[in-house]
């Protein structure tokens, strides 16, 4: 089996996969792109991580993920930073030129999510020419308005890409995910937006499944499970000029809790039937 | 105690009061409007829920809820319809001028957003009319995105005046609810566009609290306990020119729980403290 070109297996889908048992898997399935995540690839050692896939001869499409840059206590603000830059770092050892980034929600008691996305920008004023001068390019993921206030204060396209704006596209883009946009009429135009710009950094699926659990964190549904026309979405990304790689990055209790490699060979094949 | 002139008590929020619990709480409270639920109101009796409020002297400002609007098969469209036009008839015989609607979701399968949408607009066109005749406006209610797959494909203000504007204000305008618009930076402008077509016809009140319980629909948090400046939002809908009453509108399990004349006492104490 060869898993299509463009796929590229996010980490976070396969998590009950260690890194080499990963790499393996995809070595077996044909696929030839991965998604990493900081916590698993510095638990295993980011050095070793990058040498395995390197020798495996995979591509690493993004490093997921920086960001949770809206504190306002000045100590907190400089330890974000401060991880901010380790995660660049990391993602230039590993071999990828994209750091996704979640912007981070709001602070305990905090009503001012106008206040938090300014401090998002601010952040990015510092972080974007430390990941130029790495060969890593930033991209500002907005989450779906439901993670609003715990983890997200970017909730559209639009709102990412009027931050995104304010810098090089070669510094700061975007991560188009359905799973965070697909409710939104506006989507379609604001990726031709990010395209002309030349900010589309990431491209990710996952579906829309209900009921969402408690949490509403770990229920992302299994391409072609769900409500989202994946093909409708890779078609507005194609149409905005991205030519990139595809992630499938699911958080699902379900999915974790099956045979790791029998999930990667059922997501590869599902991309193959809804988005291939 | 006599509650701030402005606040309503939307009959969910206090489900656990019968009819004639609400209307003599709400009497030994000072709260002289109420939004009324077909369900409970039906159980009661629509005609004799009419007079109790009558008799006590509450202003009904909202009948909840018409809509799901979205079946694709003919036979449960035209149930949906009729069942629409009973609502407005309720609406009429408890002397509220405003139903308000919530769409409906996705059909079983359908992955069809936009054609959903449709659907909602073909309907309003058959129900505005009916209403008009009956003195009651239909009142276009956006869920939080997060309901857009299986509640309602109507996710943002912006959405659900594209559908109002088809039709008279009188007939077709929309309802704020900070709940599901308050992570949404167009909203404001948004309430602009509404209050200067006549279209605000309802506004409510609730606040976002997390984590969100599995299924995500009981966890509306009370006035205060969340992320919304409600003072912010109803300075938005006075701004555009809307001085009618203020619903507080809370589904929230642990509020269930309580004794409900408490939980009554505690709303309107909310609602003068947060939004008075």
């Amino acid at each position: 089996m060869t898993a299509p070109a463009r796929f590229s297996i996010n980490q976070m889908t396969v998590k009950q996969l260690s890194v080499p048992e990963l790499v393996a898997a995809c070595g077996e399935l044909g696929i030839a792109q991965v998604g990493l995540w900081r916590e698993p690839v510095q638990a295993y050692g980011v050095e070793a991580a990058a040498e395995l896939v390197r020798d495996a001869g995979l591509a690493v499409t993004t490093l997921c993920r920086g960001g949770f840059l809206t504190a306002t206590d000045p100590g907190e603000r400089a330890a974000a930073l401060a991880d901010n830059r380790r995660a660049v770092d990391e993602a230039a050892t590993l071999g990828t030129d994209t750091l996704v980034l979640v912007s981070g929600g709001l602070p305990a008691g905090s009503k001012d999510l106008r206040g938090a996305r300014e401090r998002v920008a601010d952040a990015l004023a510092e972080l974007g020419p430390y990941a130029e001068e790495h060969g890593v390019r930033l991209a500002i993921e907005p989450l779906h308005p439901m993670f609003a206030s715990d983890r997200c204060v970017v909730s559209t396209l639009a709102q990412a890409l009027d931050l995104a704006e304010r810098f090089p596209a070669h510094q700061v883009g975007v991560t188009v995910d359905t799973y965070h946009v697909w409710w939104d009429d506006t989507a379609p135009a604001q990726i031709a937006r990010a395209g002309a710009q030349g900010r589309i950094h990431a491209f990710q699926l996952a579906d829309w499944t209900t009921p969402l659990p408690e949490g509403v964190l770990n229920g992302r549904g299994q391409i072609g499970d769900g409500a989202i026309d994946m093909r409708e979405w890779k078609g507005y990304v194609e149409a905005a000029g991205y030519t990139g790689p595809i992630e499938a990055e699911l958080f699902n209790e379900s999915l974790w809790a099956r045979d790791g490699r029998e999930v990667l060979a059922e997501t590869a094949a599902r991309f193959a039937e809804h988005a291939g």
